[in-house]
């Protein structure tokens, strides 16, 4: 049998984790491998608390491994460097997103998509490359190899950019990927939630139009004057959509709740594509006409490889572009949980760690 | 009320007709329009017998007008052209494929995809843009603006190049717009029917390497030894299809009836493409996590604009691609529906017209 996770490596660290599907957090102590010399230290200072968060603390998608630490959009500051790290130096605010190691020698990581390698590791919730299991950043401290830390830019708060290490790369990567930066082409964000709200102000930056689809009326006001949208569209109301069927370019869908693709698929021009970043849990239902009669598609995209999340920082950090953040204390993660699951957030809570964990 | 069908033109035509949804075909006489300045008659030789034409014939999808003459794989001779006509002369062998108009002045037309221009007119079950009906091939002949009409090279037989009209023109387009045709690259082809065995010859003339995936353990040699695919997976069989999982680079799927999406996509590499070319009448079931976790897409086309229609005929003319066809006469076109309804076909039935229509 394997070590205790308090035993299991040398660097004592605490955090909270869930320890069942109630995914109730909870102090937890653990402990994290020594600094290898491909190996930066970080000392954790914020960590945003992103919706795969909740679905892995209730195992809503059932694969957790409890105890789960989860968090994967920390910034904090290096505290140790191995001797081959020559980006960084103790002292410099970083970044770890939402993978930590990759197999480094695959078509995935040569391509610098680490994030597809089938050999991934993610931050929480995953097998290390040393057979242990990895902890998020629900804790003080983080031990990551140098490939996987990126430059935080001095101009990001460390607050309201942490939420960018997953939610925003999560919307940059595809619209580069499938083609969908042409300025003055339409963009439909399907959600105004943690992603959603990022995707509205990245494609602004590119010059895009974009139009914010949401089940909820009461946000349109916030996503025209706050976020900056150029309009907004009720998908329960039927006029609405009907007015804009066959006006958009590209569709990004954050809503990881199952709906209805077909009224999507019809507010897209011949040759549109949907883009879906949410990761639901029950299949949806497609219907191939629309696809082929007007040669839409309908993609995936998983956050983004290491050399994109850094471009990704430096674009927002040059545009300014940052989450709407609700800045929490670890102790009230539990609530924060509850809230996030009726969407009753503006946009992300991110946790301020190093205040507020204490043991 | 309109006037009939026989009245409303004034140029009488014959050929056979569907009355309702038993798809029984019949002899039907009609009439099409005198030959405008725009426009080439067609005297028509050979027509191919399209699923189309099936489900149409049998209003399986729900919105065929009766009478319904089907046919949009017609290969003819130029009989009359009018004044503005300058790249066709009578005597010229020709082509007439899915559609015969559109409004020639949209974005799409403007882009040479004038099969997704809103207006388009199909070749039957259509509206002309004189607000008659349009009726297909299983006829003696056919007025189409010179647009719609396509040289039909030389050293193409009239008989086995028919179905590139539609098959070709299907599976060639997708390979192009969706960047399936690097040599080298491994493709799929779901279903060894008329669109896919003309799918594994220009996938072949591309320099791709082949599979075809087929729920008919039958067709293996067949496909090896006479289509030259490079391997052939029985879709039934577990240990085959585990052993292709994340070989595929892309897949065109050509089967109209409804399976699973996911199998399909497992066999897909990170970045695959699986392309829907067929008219399911029914939904499909999409888990959205193979598409996320993988970067994959699910895409449609529709046949093709003329000008990568008429390249994909040189195509196929200069690397000798022709249809395996079964050449019947017109009247044994209702068991050819019968043996189509069953897939028992290798792999085309063109219809002799010129020689089996009489009156």
């Amino acid at each position: 049998m394997g070590k205790s996770p308090e035993e299991e490596h040398p660097q004592k660290t605490f955090g909270w984790a869930a320890r069942d599907k109630s995914g109730t957090l909870a102090p937890f102590h653990f402990s994290r491998r020594e600094n290898g010399d491909d190996d930066v230290t970080v000392k954790i200072l914020y960590c945003g608390v992103c919706h795969s968060d909740l679905h892995s603390a209730r195992n809503e998608w059932g694969y957790t491994f409890y105890p789960l630490v989860p968090g994967h959009e920390i910034v904090g500051v290096v505290t140790k460097t191995g001797n081959n790290v020559k980006r960084f130096k103790v002292g410099d605010r970083v970044g770890v997103g939402v993978i930590v190691d990759s197999c480094k020698s695959c078509e995935c990581c040569d391509q610098d998509v680490e994030n597809y390698c089938p050999q991934v590791t993610f931050t929480y919730n995953s097998l290390s490359r040393d057979g242990t299991k990895s902890y998020g950043g629900y804790s003080n401290m983080i031990v990551t190899h140098q490939r996987f830390v990126l430059c935080f830019p001095d101009s990001l708060p460390a607050d309201a950019g942490a939420p960018l290490l997953c939610a925003g790369i999560t919307v940059y990567s595809p619209m580069k990927y499938y083609g969908l930066t042409e300025p003055g082409k339409h963009l439909g964000v399907v959600g105004l939630g943690g992603l959603g709200h990022i995707a509205v102000k990245i494609a602004k930056a590119f010059g895009l139009k974009v139009s914010v689809i949401s089940s909820s009326p009461g946000k349109e006001s916030e996503a025209i004057n706050r976020l900056g949208a150029d309009s907004f569209i009720v998908s329960k109301d039927p006029e609405k959509m009907k007015a804009a069927i066959g006006t958009m370019d590209f569709i990004i869908d954050t809503v990881s709740a199952v709906h209805a693709l077909p009224p999507l698929l019809s507010l897209l021009k011949v040759n549109g594509k949907l883009i879906m970043v949410g990761l639901p849990d029950k299949p949806f239902e497609l219907s191939i006409f629309p696809l082929t009669l007007g040669r839409k598609l309908v993609g995936g995209s998983n956050i983004g490889g290491m050399k994109e999340t850094q471009e990704m920082l430096d674009f927002c950090a040059k545009h300014n572009i940052t989450a709407d953040v609700e800045v929490i204390r670890m102790d009230q993660i539990n609530t924060a949980m509850d809230r996030l699951a009726k969407s009753d957030v503006k946009y992300r809570f991110v946790i301020d760690v190093a205040n507020s964990l204490t043991e």
